[in-house]
């Protein structure tokens, strides 16, 4: 069934304040699962609930963290996640540094102990809709090798850019640096299909066509995503005191993640007007967009664009729930006590729609 | 015939300031040359004196520039390279950043008008060897093009990574964002061979096999890479003012590139003791190098590990500078009037290994 933004932050607030996150926390993590189905980045969104619960089930995901900074020297900040939710962490480090980032122009903020930050173009957004550029990436669960490696220590580690723009869109990056994630060779293999050699390497560290055989998630480009990937290991767990490679939890049994983040926001008031610096962003965006295209090509986008015109038609139509995921969340909801037994999903929605 | 080291530094300081290269400049050039030579990193050797020289011929390059700092926040600055040398503009950026970083714990500097920063993994053991970490990108002359696009509107815009160790070597990575060099198209065309059809796009931006028929180089990744050279131009030149697009000067013209550069210093001893920080990046180190391998793969290298045991290596060994581009250099020295007419290469050398 269908629902609409505002029902999915409402369904979702519910859902976790009754899985014991204060409702304040649980507001901050619904409006970044919402912007994640409302921007086509379905793995991040709704779907995400039922691995939460079980993360807690399991004592891996704390709801009710002691959420602490343990560091403050002015520019550069640490903060520990006690293993809550690295979505809450990482928004109320940006709460913290982004009034630095003001006054000093450039400030970092890193975290430790948290578990996933959902989806990252989240915080792009943010930073473009604050006026400042942000730079973000944080190491994740261990699925894929080192360069010339077969064991799992490394995780797809994304990067996240945002960068405010005037007329056009903001220029929002958030890529992997792995091909795929595993979630692309699991659908594969219930499908029963083979996979490009280039997404995964089986145990022993070979390329393989075979999903029930991927081990190790390959990198982007080779010797290139590797050291991109080891540039998110360094600025996510070496500032932070996260854990990195064969210290992180095994995301099979449920461990506890233990990972970090790093968060770097720039102001770029502090080196001309904001309206010119947007404008200059709108100029660098018009002469890319305006350029020839490649055959087939209807429109150049910019990083970030598709998930922004997205987000506005899809608050028109709202979001669409799959049959498995609206039954799913309605049995995770009854087992919650968050709703009766017997109701259905479109009772759920309206038993939190109803909350203000 | 073999050179070393010294030889070389004190040979490209000979050769640039008899290009009207300030002596001091000369020799921050000179030790960037002698480094990318002596780790493998030919392109940006020797073999770039030539083009420096018609470039400076061409009033593109700048030997005498009014380097001078433009905005200084504290945390933040920005310089304008008044077209000289990229590597003499972000060294010198270097030094007015480093004690800013030390202060506050991450700074920024960005640089336009600038031309070609040279062998970027420089700048990740310089800051290495500082017991910092470096984030050093620019943009270069347009090679590529936006996903999607046909035209020639962004740079191979590499991402350089410096992080220091203890035991182990740092961890420097340099890539640039595309699949391959332009050097590596033409190599392929003069001796007759076929390329990927991933390294390059033709005039209308199809992929192409053909090296004469390479218009445009492909990013890495597809729109991730694209996504990765647009994070290196906002970096490189919305802060700085340098140009971006198709305002870059031509390479093909010998136009003044009038690129950007960014580099942010981050200093690991805000944040805990340096030989802790030290400590775990050999740990982290360690645990790449000691995992399983994949098939064929003698050893796991740790970005950078390569170039910097290479540098060891050839220091040992000198560096073999081939016949052409010895009479190359012979020739230009004698046009620059540093050497005498039927001067030859091993003259050449000696000429310059004599002075201090």
């Amino acid at each position: 069934m269908h629902i609409t933004y505002e029902e999915e932050r409402k369904l979702v607030t519910g859902i976790l304040t009754a899985a014991d996150f204060p409702a304040e926390d649980a507001e901050i993590i619904a409006k970044v699962i919402a912007h994640s189905d409302f921007t086509g980045v379905y793995s991040h969104g709704l779907s995400r609930l039922t691995r939460y619960m079980r993360q807690i089930k399991a004592g891996s995901l704390n709801p009710r963290p002691n959420f602490r900074k343990v560091l403050d020297t002015g520019a550069v900040m640490v903060f520990d996640g006690d293993n809550g939710s690295g979505i809450v962490s990482l928004n109320r480090a940006y709460d913290e540094l982004l009034p630095r980032a003001k006054a000093c122009g450039i400030a970092m903020a890193t975290g430790r102990h948290n578990a996933n930050i959902g989806c990252g173009s989240y915080y792009g957004w943010r930073a473009a809709a604050d006026g400042m550029v942000a730079l973000v990436c944080c190491n994740t669960y261990a699925f894929t090798s080192p360069f010339g490696g077969a064991d799992r220590l490394i995780g797809t580690n994304p990067i996240i850019l945002g960068v405010p723009a005037g007329e056009a869109y903001p220029i929002v990056m958030d890529i992997s640096t792995t091909f795929v994630a595993m979630g692309k060779i699991q659908a594969a293999e219930r499908e029963g299909q083979s996979i490009p050699d280039t997404w995964a390497k089986d145990y022993d560290g070979a390329p393989t066509t075979d999903p029930a055989k991927a081990f190790s998630l390959s990198p982007i480009a080779a010797h290139k995503g590797y050291g991109l990937a080891v540039m998110v290991d360094v600025l996510s767990t070496m500032f932070s005191g996260a854990c990195f490679g064969s210290d992180i939890g095994l995301f099979s049994k449920l461990e506890k993640e233990n990972t970090g983040f790093c968060l770097i926001l720039i102001d770029p008031a502090k080196f001309m007007p904001l309206g010119d610096f947007k404008a200059e962003v709108d100029r660098y965006a018009g002469m890319m967009k305006n350029g020839r295209r490649a055959p087939g090509v209807e429109e150049i986008f910019l990083p970030g664009e598709i998930e922004y015109r997205r987000f506005e038609k899809m608050k028109q139509t709202g979001f669409e729930v799959s049959e498995a995921l609206s039954k799913e969340l309605t049995e995770l909801s009854v087992t919650l006590g968050a709703i009766e037994a017997g109701s259905d999903f479109a009772g759920l929605v309206a038993r939190f729609a109803e909350e203000t």
